[in-house]
């Protein structure tokens, strides 16, 4: 009975410990939560995660490249293709000494850095077009690379040493909008009022956590504090630790002269319609987080600020046909001017895209060529259009990226040229996926685009005119954008990890396949650069042990 | 008895349904959520928080004034300070055929707007400076208004109209330091590594709490799999939800021709530490989130820009000794060259802070008076140095600011001039606290910030000279920064908006009170221009009605 008893009182005490439950409010004053926390005990994985800070890392700089400039005994080298790695090994041999040959197969270097102006050819096989955008300095777009992180040391050392002059470039930008035609009917939301509203609801999460999540370790006043000021302010919770709306996202009316008048929330469940939603807190991450640059007057700044180096070195429109590869050296045959020449060189740096190669006459090995196959190539697509007018600057928008879930998937705003008459809209950037427009007809693609912008900007249609398109993975010597290794965006497999490791094994010391291609961080031009950098510190190891 | 074996029935069913709790891990899989989600119960305000929005409000775009132009019969105004506010009124009513004269106390004109250069005067009372930074385009700061958020319609608007050249302006920048001694033992910690880390815990807590929590409304799968997939892109989780470090904020190693290798997570402990935290997700909200912008060579480009208008209207070194309002107009003297000279005007505008003309001989009734001393003044101050070489971008930073829990708060990078070799750092920004440092002596102050900088950048002492301060509560003719409403920061109090209501309550309809002073959003450009554009349409219906 004594037992019995004892069983009845457990169960009446949880019975009552429910009820309190039920009726106490599920979110504690702080002074409450803190009392809380005092005095819990329990697990949590959220405390025991995370492991004290080593030294951190010093800063990291350019690769400061140490190589043995050559006496008197020169050496020949052949570099397949003028992409901005090939072009920084030709600047950099240049330096010490080596006699280099670019072989470009298209009527221009810099490969996917690619600013387009008026009169210039985008080259797509069945749909060549020229652009005809006014013929002004700020009238132009980045067809291809068009971002600089501040942390991509070497390309900005290079920018600096070559005199490539820099602007900042804008990124996120809170004005630009979301659209989804799942969220509120399709109407076009500020960024900043998506990213307001689930913050404000994660915040509310948060606290509500805080106050019921058992701790492993008490935290501490100020450590629990410091936290709880953190998620207020990451929600910017009202009364309570409720989120009731905040002006982080602007007013409806006043703010200056009169109290401002708080906008209307979003529900959360609106907000939960959404698959754009994950973007609003993240689409800025890492490469592409704040802060960034561009070249002043379009990224083929950058191409030519190394070709004022290596042009004389340059044949256009020379067509590689076969590369053969010897112990001692490397013959190339390439056709240009309807002719067919050899040039044979000491060593061959490639950047051609490796999918293209194997069509070649070569005498690679078989795994080499497997490898070489395995690349499979990315089908970015970017389309743009002059503006009559920079409408978006009427919006408050300058610079930055409109995101739709539509197939235009992207609207980025010019962040040059703020307040000139005109100016260049990229009208769309499918960055995986970009197959969908390449299967239509020129004017299918312009259409869809407009379609997709008229959601976003009132009269986009008479607005935008003279368009172009970009289908990477159809442009004329290309046949696609970045290489995608990682074919799952997950953690490599061995198959990946092998091929990867062959192509960057140099073959008989003599051929380097280079570019962003052979890098993990695929698509940037700082991965393009430290391909040339380690094909060229391989390459002065064999010299130095041959020299020696 | 049956009473009994229910309540023992309940009791060993809750005593199951404890350890069974107990036994299973906290966070459930994704699967395991959703259903529990679909059987769930219970309340849970965040389900039931927000409401449906309305139409979105329209774009909002510069006010277009439409102000009555005068006939032959001419007005006089006297426009008491250069500040913004002032030149804007002088501009507008200049184009309506007013006759305006602006007095200006100091030297120069824009108030608060202050780009510093070589040779300027840095007025403050004991402390005067010349600043000696080297003469070159790009070597200034701007002591004063610095941002310009791209949402602040009318600056914006005044700056196409005046051929102001704009460019972007970096504020939010991941590669800036996070610096507090009690983070981590006072190491500098990249932004990015602050940032990246917290929302990995407060994402791992989130996906913890959805799982636990009761909703009110189920969730369909949808709505769930978007708000997982939010907080898991939020916190950037990895296995089970579970934060583990991350990728965005760059790698320990690797990263290009080799994979990654992760940087050590900063303990969840360890970064509750700081006071700072909150600020790493919410330093760049509102009036400072993306996307900023900047005039082109120094922010006193926007005073030039009214000034190439209005210029031979202002007399500099003019100090206003009595206003005396009339029905009929406004009588004004003021001291200028050793002489004492009367201004009569129909109307008065003023941008003299309020308590500056207390002092002064007026007629002001005494509740007018009473308002203009209410207002508390802000202490904001700010300190640059040359610096000899631009060691910040050897640290991969390009524009943006370090915070700092010390008291010379936040470092800014300059936006402009990248890869120059020199360069203008703001050494400190104190924005509330700043009579710190102006009890010190110059030389104090210098050293503090030094002493703050180093905690930062090494040898940073050697790498700055030439340092200037601005104390704006001691600079001459202004004795104070942005004026100071809402003084606990909280709702404002009846007496704040009775003061408030009392200033823009313009006297006789003749003396109206201007600047960023009598607006709820101080201390911005696009305030002082508001305040004006709500006197020049009061002054509008009344000359209005009087010609009617």
């Amino acid at each position: 009975m004594i037992i019995l008893e004892r069983s009845l009182e457990i169960a009446s005490n949880m019975l009552i410990a429910s009820f309190r439950e039920k009726l106490m409010p599920k979110l504690v004053t702080r002074r409450e939560f803190l009392n809380l926390l005092g005095s819990a005990g329990g697990t949590s994985a959220t405390l025991k995660a995370g492991s004290a800070l080593g030294l951190l890392p010093a800063a990291s700089i350019a690769n400061s490249l140490d190589l043995l400039a050559l006496g008197p005994n020169k050496k020949k080298v052949a570099i397949l293709g003028g992409g901005l790695s090939g072009l920084t090994v030709a600047y950099e041999l240049g330096k010490l000494g080596y006699e280099c040959t670019i072989l470009e197969a298209s009527h221009r270097c810099g490969g996917r850095i690619f600013t387009v102006r008026n009169g210039d050819l985008i080259d797509e096989i069945g749909n060549r077009q020229y652009c005809d955008f006014d013929d002004d300095p700020h009238m132009y777009f980045n067809g291809g690379a068009a971002r600089i992180p501040s942390f991509h040391n070497n390309l900005l050392s290079y920018c600096k040493e070559l005199g490539i002059e820099l602007e900042v470039f804008v990124g996120e930008n809170n004005n630009a909008y979301f659209q989804d035609d799942a969220l509120l009917g399709g109407k076009r939301v500020r960024v900043n009022d998506y990213k307001t509203n689930i913050r404000g609801f994660m915040g509310e999460m948060l606290a509500k956590s805080m106050s019921e999540q058992e701790m492993d370790e008490p935290l501490t006043e100020r450590e629990a504090e410091n936290l709880l000021s953190i998620i207020r302010s990451f929600g910017d919770l009202g009364e309570s630790d409720l989120y009731t709306g905040s002006s982080r996202n602007g007013y409806k009316s006043g703010g200056y002269i009169s109290h401002g008048v708080q906008k209307d929330m979003i529900a959360f469940r609106d907000l939960l319609q959404s698959e754009l939603g994950r973007r609003a807190l993240t689409a800025y991450e890492g490469d592409q987080g704040p802060c960034l640059l561009q070249a002043k007057g379009g990224m083929d700044n950058i191409t030519n600020g190394f070709l004022r180096k290596v042009e004389d070195r340059v044949k256009y429109r020379a067509m590689v046909s076969s590369i053969n590869v010897s112990n001692d050296g490397v013959e190339v045959t390439y056709d240009q001017d309807g002719a067919r020449h050899l040039l044979q060189a000491d060593y061959c740096f490639s950047c051609i895209p490796t999918h293209l190669i194997t069509g070649l006459d070569h005498n690679f090995p078989s795994d080499y060529v497997k490898a070489m196959k395995y690349v499979r190539r990315g089908d970015a697509y970017k389309a743009a259009f002059q503006a009559k007018e920079r409408f978006w600057e009427r919006e408050n928008i300058y610079g930055g990226i409109t995101k739709m879930a539509g197939r235009s998937a992207d609207i980025w705003y010019p962040s040059h040229g703020i307040h000139q008459n005109k100016g260049v809209i990229l009208a769309a950037y499918n960055f995986r996926g970009g197959s969908y427009h390449t299967n239509m007809s020129q004017q299918e693609r312009i259409e869809s685009h407009i379609k997709d912008g008229e959601k976003i900007h009132p009269n986009y249609r008479d607005l935008v005119e003279k368009p172009v398109t970009i289908a990477w993975h159809r442009i004329n010597h290309m046949l696609g954008c970045a290489a995608r290794w990682n074919r799952n965006f997950g953690g490599w497999t061995q198959e990946e990890e092998f091929m990867f490791d062959t192509l960057q094994t140099p073959l008989n010391g003599r051929h380097y396949v280079i570019g962003d291609q052979i890098s993990v961080n695929v698509a940037w031009m700082e991965s393009a650069i430290r391909s040339a950098h380690w094909a060229l510190e391989d390459l002065d190891k064999r010299v130095r042990s041959e020299l020696a």
